[in-house]
């Protein structure tokens, strides 16, 4: 081959997919397969937003609404902010590429945790950014840290709060004592994925006032977990008009499917449904959090959909025998890995299965 | 503000949408409002894609399949290919994108073709690339004049065939003379996004044959068009395998939504709707050209499901008469709009309009 590909690709990976459920199956002869690996809402998503889907798929011929009017204005209501505030995307995944696209040059110098959403590394090493790591202080984002990071070159920082995998978060005080300390010119991508999940007083829940008080602040939230719509891809972002113009410029036209769109908008209105995956996480944490004390395993307290735990084995090894039992997991490197919070029923198969395995 | 962002921006504007159709009813108090701006297909899709999305909807909590495993078995068994030389995208949008992250290097020449898609001008700037435009030449590509226009910094080259929005094409011996032409170190990304709908027997219908003769060609194929997907945003590559692995280093992991991959299965599958949709698209081809020819109004042949014609008018005011009467068409610079072909009531309601408008 005679072509060649841009430098910065060989810093990058292509992803490696998990095995669809059903080659789980029949590789190991499996009738019942439960994926607690990938932090998918157990209850599914909102009837409503199931029936808009269905009803909208008159419309499959036509283009979506590139402006996504509709559910701009469903969410300035909600949030009493303006339309050109809010952008939504194809998933955070796409919000991610798109701002490393609208901010990262070759020799940035980017600041992230690790470990966090590996995201934020991919996107920024993609846009030849360089990748400036702040390991987690118990398990737990290192703020100070991060500030001691930053440099004439910093330009961006990627924050994911309550963070992906570990489950942990930063209060709403230490937040504003980091913003407060970030230099003006340093672009702070704020990602609240896991938001509605959060049971402690002290997490920032209105985060649209770090918007609204640091223009260099923007607040990337999901349908993808708490609203069930993974598989449908919509995300938003909130941040000043400017920095929503600018990414604009960097976003396809029609980057948010028609049915994510219509989705959307009605499972913003089932709170009832939210409110229920909320019950049920808080449930199912704690059975787990009782079982893994009563295991010995350590584990740092969660604000999330998902635990990070100490199984005191090799967590690719457990993760493969969990497999072979029927119950995907997901090993975060190490002694540990990361167990989505499931339906009660599930929760049970997976400790049952866990046990097994590791008394084996 | 003191956040800066990529000098690549200033190049780029945001993308303007057009009038959402119940803006333009609400605006002008029609009650009918038909569009023929954006090359739908006007007979929707097809009744198996459909039935598909309602029954893959209570799933929509479940992330995508991040390597589209099923969709891919698909496309490979139609065209007799490995799985590993296809790559589905979020419509042909994210694949242009995808492209430009894959392969424009700051400073790399690009060329391109004016008028064309734009898409291939705005992520070739977004990346830094220095479009090298060759103009067409009676509207259609000008292929000696893009291999006169490669030079030493030569690093891609986008071909739209047939293209948009002229509707024009090159033939199979021109294009095989072109490949063979074209330096083996400069990449080809060959977008035929309207082949099913083009009549002309000496277009290259097997591209795919160009994709193992040179190992710098991609051909991009989408489901927005004759197979009627435009809403649920689902396209596909092929290449060879070393290109599609590059590509996938810079792909999001669920870059195609799980609803789109279960509708584009089923609409492979269904060959009467996209044979049927063929035959409404040549009927209303052959009505429209003997409707401008008797209205004296100039316009190249077009191969695909829209006409590029001269309206001897200023297009964006024959554009707003039109919007105002309920037909909605896309001004295309100077005196020439670009009407999608519809169904032959919406192609007998646009000529109407088109000549109460000019005759105006």
């Amino acid at each position: 081959m005679n072509i060649s590909y841009r430098e910065e690709l060989k810093e990058l990976s292509p992803y490696k997919p998990g095995k669809p459920i059903d080659d789980v199956k029949r590789e190991y002869g499996l009738k019942e397969v439960i994926k607690l690996a990938s932090n998918e809402n157990p209850l599914g998503c909102s009837e409503k937003a199931k029936e808009a889907v269905k009803a909208a798929c008159e419309n499959l011929s036509i283009y979506p609404d590139g402006n996504a009017t509709l559910l701009k204005e469903a969410l300035a209501k909600k949030y009493n902010i303006s339309t050109d505030e809010i952008l939504p995307s194809s998933g955070s995944d796409e919000m991610i590429d798109l701002i490393a696209k609208t901010f990262i040059n070759k020799g940035d110098e980017i600041i992230m945790a690790d470990i966090t959403f590996p995201r934020y590394i991919a996107t920024t090493k993609m846009m030849g950014g360089i990748p400036k790591i702040v390991p987690l202080k118990n398990y737990t984002y290192d703020l100070d840290g991060m500030l001691k990071a930053i440099t004439d070159k910093t330009k961006l920082i990627w924050l994911c709060n309550p963070n992906n995998p570990t489950g942990t978060m930063v209060s709403e005080k230490d937040i504003i004592n980091f913003l407060d300390k970030v230099p003006e010119n340093v672009v702070v991508a704020y990602d609240e994925a896991y938001r509605e999940y959060v049971t402690r007083k002290d997490y920032p829940m209105d985060s649209i006032k770090f918007v609204k008080t640091y223009p260099n602040v923007l607040t990337m939230r999901t349908f993808s977990k708490a609203y069930g719509l993974a598989g449908i891809r919509v995300a938003y972002t909130i941040a000043n008009k400017e920095i929503i113009e600018n990414i604009n410029k960097v976003r396809g036209p029609f980057n948010v499917n028609s049915l994510a769109q219509i989705a959307a908008i009605a499972a913003l209105e089932d709170k009832e449904f939210l409110q229920k995956c909320f019950d049920v996480n808080v449930e199912g944490k704690k059975y787990l959090y009782d079982e893994f004390e009563k295991m010995g395993l350590f584990f740092p307290p969660s604000e999330t959909n998902h635990i990070f735990v100490d199984v005191k084995k090799n967590g690719n090894e457990v993760f493969m025998e969990m497999q072979k039992r029927g119950v995907i997991i997901r090993p975060m490197g190490g002694t540990f890995i990361r167990v989505s919070i499931g339906t009660m029923e599930e929760n049970k198969k997976f400790v049952e299965v866990l046990k097994e395995v590791l008394n084996n």
